[in-house]
């Protein structure tokens, strides 16, 4: 990959090519970081790559590129192992690994756990690089860096650097997109430097990477930005100052030039006072945290926020289904809006053909969902079968005691997810798992029936989002002057799981406008009761979702993953015991 | 609970009452540290307890528990936010709180994530209160303050402390009991003072709090130990120094007394260059780092390991029935060895009687199976019955279009698994798990099948231990002369699942002996391939066994807490991205 998209960036011109955080290893590796032979693995692969793009007559373009490595050229401090793991940044040129560099804050809130891998580097890596209009000096920081006020910022200030080369890693959540170009800006002008942010694209388990590299000018001016959610080479041709005739500010001389060819310096932070930061605790809010993100506020990015959201769907599923080596996915289709929005980013990621569904209609399945099951089919050419479940289910009963209530109910959603994980079994197919964040919050499914499943595209997409991503892909389509994917009816019918005569969702929780607006302050702005009464929300009902959300935590622990669009998805980003005596007070 | 057991030491004479980390909130609260109504009740109900103390005429007890805050007292740093949430003990001591810290050195690693959560304190108080040979002064730290080098112990002998006590949250975990007391009779030498320490008792998900409290005097002989898993009342009478007329070198008087009450001093921890020690990496097994025990050596804890073991299992079974308000739980009989085991522990966590077992034969179930399960039955009275799968595995297969192989195989392990989550939804049983770690490893279990289910006993007990402690536990039983609870056949018989005619775990797997050496070797101790064929396991099965591990993440991801009794267990003290493409090179 490095060496293909450098060859890219030579032919476009580039002097200089940035690569995103951990770009060798891919991001998070979670304990991976731990073991021996993959630290060494990424290492080598490193060595490998430099000599590679100098085989490929690559050697003379910069090359900044993350990857994963252990402790080296850093300064030892007391009480931080030699060779512990470090989330690394390497210039490569002229064949060889000209200068390495470790991440200097390290996010460990929120989705990030960087406190248990990595130990922070402590030098900011300055080089002077060849350019046309005479050499330039370029600092390199990697992602949280750049987050956090002090530290590299700062000493890229100081250097003198023209450029600041951001490698990084930043996970796709709602309305982010406007917040890195802003902290681009904001830095920019902090630094006196142009800054080159990188950012990774792609899906991995519950995180998506949504790209949208960006570089701005020491000014904080947008010089040109790549998509989102799309690998990209995004060219800028930067106008830098010509570096000072002496090493930057501060540094170290690492290696003396003659400004033909890259030199190296490196500025110690601790100059700085900031190695002495303390990792910031998660959701505190503070400037330049991306805990602010917490605080749930709408989203601050571009216009057309749900094809945002869509596209993150879509790319999630896509390379979960396409990186774990699936060639086709299967789920059930109930002609309800959850199922039929889930097959819709099904056949968008991977193609109609390869999405499997299963309509499995029971004694109490209404004639308008199979009509509106089979409508979507129709409309997108998905591969269909249909597979009744009542005789199993009689099949069950008749070896049974007696069952009603919710054990009657579960079976039926049970039955189900059986028949599709034995059509996975036999046939080689992903289970899709189509329930919602709502229903994930309150408990509202069954475990190993409708919750059944290796991805589970919409897990972190309250009801109210799944409805408005279902219009807004029918007005997509509409306007393309397409036939609207999902069948009308899916979305204007009250929702029923259909388990029971006549039931419908509303029996048993609150309008999903209501509810999602307390899920929200609840789960994602970790509001308490007295919180959330005091925000307007009605107490009875601030008392019984808490209590509904408290009491699904077990079922929350077995769910597949799924990729987080929210600022707080189920999964990496909430994490709470299930044995717990705490109960909210009202304080009634 | 704190005003229960004062009342019992005071009722033993005791002048000192110290209790576990986080007694008023349980050990990990995880994320609800970060829920500042969390907080506040933690903090609320300290103060209410001081105040409950005098009430109850207790006042005169000097008390020092675990509990959470939030930052108050300490002296605020750059970058670490007032009112973040720490790990703090308190004294109360005439109906007030006279004195909070927060834990020093916080873990970051195997099941620990505290810098999450928690800052760190930077104060030592230190207390002087009447005794009968005169005043003696007793300073105050927390569970891994004593784990690591410097820092708090080393203070608490600056200060000229005669006690150390240290309210502990120290996870079981096999063999760790040896490495407390070690590590206690170490310490006190170091601080030239005697050390209470004191461990919570209990299971919460998947941990097991063992208990094994100990004081030790300033020469490290042990006066007194309290009994594993088991809450306990350990009295010690200690000849304690008195305290020097002059306040402890290197304090801020913060109260002056007469040596009839309890005054306060404080030793700011920077001033020993404590304070710059960076959080310990995992795994790296540094002196006094309990991530040493990552080293898996056999078990340095008394004789009679199986006992502790079995113990273990035991109570973090009850506590997850009880706690999670279960009264009785559910398990599937296959005649096997697992599934005797489980339900030996469940029968002997919450009484036989409240243990109901199923029956599941299926068209391959041997005789010996149903005979060998219903021999276990009468052996423990448990509440048993019989629900043959082979009629619902016939409607399945008469709806689904043909099925084989695994396919088949699994629709077996699902009936069963769906038949006891509706008894479950019925009854209100919860369903325990009955898969070892060999099995998890490999991912030789189906999902949704036998994994289904809200606790799982022997999760992290590797298949050779399974049999180990099912021999145990016969002995046991015989040697006070009662029926061995499980029958020897169920022990004897050579491993199969029953899924297909005539199949053995040794169709698909190596000996549990051989494999459970390198999964020991590859799970526990995290060797990569290379080095496993270095230390002498098959090339060839190294290979086959990665690639099962590897495999079975997402089966892992699913599957119910357990409770750990390894060094590593999977769950919070392993975690890897489903999504990887990482392989380990034989180097061949």
């Amino acid at each position: 990959m490095v060496v293909e998209w450098t060859r890219r960036a030579a032919e476009a011109g580039a002097d200089l090519a940035v690569f995103p955080e951990m770009m060798l290893t891919g991001y998070p590796v979670e304990d991976l970081a731990l073991r021996e032979s993959f630290v060494t693995a990424s290492a080598r692969t490193l060595l490998a790559t430099a000599e590679l793009l100098a085989v490929e007559r690559l050697g003379g373009i910069a090359v900044v590129t993350g990857y994963l490595d252990r402790r080296q050229d850093l300064a030892p401090r007391v009480g931080r192992p030699a060779g512990a793991p470090v989330d690394a940044a390497a210039l490569l040129y002229d064949g060889k690994i000209q200068a390495t560099t470790a991440k200097h804050h390290l996010p460990n809130y929120g989705v990030f756990d960087e406190y248990r891998y990595f130990v922070p580097g402590d030098r900011l890596p300055v080089f002077r690089m060849p350019a046309d209009g005479g050499p330039v000096d370029v600092a390199i920081a990697i992602c949280e860096d750049l987050w956090q006020d002090g530290g590299p910022v700062l000493a890229a200030r100081t250097a003198g650097a023209g450029l600041l080369a951001v490698p990084n890693a930043s996970p796709y959540e709602r309305g982010k997109l406007g917040v890195r170009e802003e902290l681009c800006v904001r830095r920019a002008r902090e630094a006196g430097a142009a800054i080159a942010f990188v950012n990774m694209v792609g899906g991995q388990d519950e995180l998506v990477f949504d790209g949208g590299s960006l570089v701005v000018d020491a000014t904080g001016a947008t010089v040109a930005s790549g998509p989102q959610f799309t690998d990209a080479l995004v060219v800028a041709d930067l106008d830098l100052p010509a570096a000072a005739a002496t090493p930057p500010a501060g540094t170290e001389p690492v290696d003396a030039g003659d400004g033909t060819t890259i030199t190296i310096h490196r500025l110690a932070l601790e100059d700085l006072g900031a190695a002495e930061r303390w990792p910031v605790t998660p959701g505190r809010g503070e400037p330049g945290d991306p805990g602010a993100g917490l605080t749930s506020e709408p989203p601050q990015g571009p216009p057309g926020g749900l094809a945002e959201v869509y596209a993150a769907l879509v790319l999630g599923t896509a390379d979960y289904v396409r990186k774990n080596r699936f060639r086709s996915v299967i789920l059930g289709l109930s002609g309800g809006i959850d199922s039929a929005l889930t097959a819709t980013i099904a056949a968008d990621a991977i193609g109609p053909d390869r999405v499997h569904v299963v309509l499995l209609p029971s004694r109490y399945s209404s004639g308008h969902s199979i009509g509106d099951a089979e409508d979507l089919v129709k409309r997108q050419g998905l591969t269909a079968r249909t597979i009744p479940i009542r005789s199993v289910v009689e099949a069950f009963e008749a070896e049974l005691p007696p069952i009603d209530g919710l054990a009657a109910e579960n079976l039926q959603a049970r039955v189900r997810g059986m028949n599709l994980m034995t059509l996975s079994n036999q046939e080689g197919h992903l289970v899709l798992t189509t329930g919602n964040k709502s229903e994930l919050a309150t408990g509202y499914s069954t475990l190993y029936g409708d919750s059944a499943g290796g991805f589970a595209p919409i897990k972190d997409v309250p009801k109210t989002l799944v409805w408005a991503l279902a219009r807004w892909r029918n007005e997509q389509a509409a306007g393309r002057g397409e036939t609207p994917p999902i069948p009308e009816n899916s979305i204007s019918k009250p929702p029923s799981a259909e388990l029971a005569p006549g039931q419908l969702d509303s029996d048993s929780l609150p309008d999903y406008e209501t509810l999602d607006a307390l899920l929200d302050d609840y789960v994602v702005r970790d509001m308490g009761a007295a919180q959330l009464v005091a925000a307007g929300h009605d107490p009875g009902l601030v008392e019984r979702v808490i209590r509904l959300v408290d009491g699904a935590e077990y079922k929350r622990r077995q769910y597949p993953p799924g990729p987080k669009i929210t600022p707080k998805n189920f999964g990496r980003d909430r994490r709470l015991p299930i044995t717990s005596r705490w109960r909210e007070d009202l304080g009634r």
